[in-house]
């Protein structure tokens, strides 16, 4: 069976100005390689209604799963939840639930929640919360489309929370193989055996490391002995090179 | 005139696997922001023919400029020239000057040029070459869709032949203005600035700094007397609320 498919949506101004650098899209796209669900599309989209609804609608259609990071905090640019609750058609408002998590979470602080802060606590109708232990304004789970914090550490702590939860697939290895030639070197021979050996892919990764024009091979696949397999042949068409090359 | 409108398409596997930080599109959109051309999606796509061909369709139609980074090395998974020549319908051959300019690189190094190397000089038909000094292989240029390496350095290189040939807009500016306070104390004076000062855009950016829970507010606009308008206003509020807590 082939493995569920995600793409990661992330909401922000920010980002697309060049004001902030997106660590989450990587930091997911290692959990989910990791758990065996194929991460197909990363898209970055601004702070705006329409836009955000329009990704969501075709990204939750075309995919298993969406993660979304960004937008959920209590200030005017912060519309993702609402987005989310137009895309799926249903209603959004307070929720007790998630008012008693942050009630909680500012308490611990000394504090108590604002008319501002309790915007955190709007969860569209029929999610599931996903709670954290960094911050009292809980993401949420509606359909397939799991929405997260932007800030980096929450953003972490709420795909720890989420993972678990979901059929997972057959975990993708990833072995790599270093060649000290170019990639124009040894395209020939990486064809071919890419031509043969479809029960894995093989990438190619040219690198500059001082004087050396080298490249990476990486072989992906789901079977280990397939795996192995091509990881010894690429091996062998090093050591061709190598003999040829004195 | 509203500014210029553009996309970021990233391609490669590497990156949606979690092997390979995506630092292409923070580059780009640093350099686009300070020229004045909206970035307005970022959008990262596997090593596949048909979703590359789709996403460059849909891309291209949408926004004034298309910038693309990786796939345009020499080995199988090369694969980014031949989808843009599909996406515009035109042919794709070797051409005479890309050829002669990655032959001149090479024999630079003491090289000639191998039938694979050959693929980084196939041209979609009516395209324009990027040159840049750091890779023999050039980029292009079809229509509104700007062909680049993936390789961080030659990216950069290439972005910095491209831009000055493109028609710019009104550069964005961007001022920041620090509040030791969480974002939740802030939001309704920032939502009425931002509702009454639609000239320009206020994002609201939490952060920790050891004990501090701040947030960083930003202002971005093209009008610079707008722009330092919200400042003024911003450090009004930021007065108003240290008054308060005392």
């Amino acid at each position: 069976m082939p493995n569920p498919t995600a793409a990661m949506l992330v909401i922000g101004d920010e980002i697309l100005s060049g004001r902030t650098r997106d660590t989450n899209s990587y930091h997911l796209a290692g959990e989910l390689t990791r758990v065996g669900i194929d991460l197909a599309e990363i898209r970055v989209v601004p702070d705006d209604h329409e836009v955000i609804v329009d990704a969501l609608d075709s990204l939750r259609s075309a995919y298993t799963h969406v993660f979304t990071s960004g937008g959920i905090g209590p200030t005017h640019d912060d519309i993702t939840a609402d987005a989310v609750a137009a895309a799926f058609g249903v209603g959004i408002d307070v929720r007790d639930d998630a008012r008693e998590v942050l009630e909680a979470a500012l308490a611990r602080r000394g504090r108590t929640v604002t008319a501002d802060q309790l915007r955190m606590a709007r969860i569209p109708d029929g999610a599931t919360l996903i709670i954290n232990d960094l911050s009292g304004a809980p993401g949420f789970t509606v359909g397939n489309v799991h929405v997260m914090a932007g800030v980096p550490s929450i953003f972490v702590a709420m795909v720890a929370t989420v993972l678990p939860t979901l059929e997972t697939g057959a975990p993708r290895l990833s072995r790599e193989v270093r060649f000290e030639v170019g990639e124009g070197r040894i395209a020939t021979p990486l064809r071919e055996l890419a031509e043969e050996m479809t029960a894995v892919t093989i990438g190619s990764y040219p690198f500059r490391d001082g004087e050396v024009h080298g490249t990476n091979i990486v072989v992906r696949g789901t079977d280990p002995v397939m795996v192995d397999e091509a990881v010894a042949r690429l091996e062998a068409i090093r050591t061709a090179i190598g003999t040829a090359s004195t």
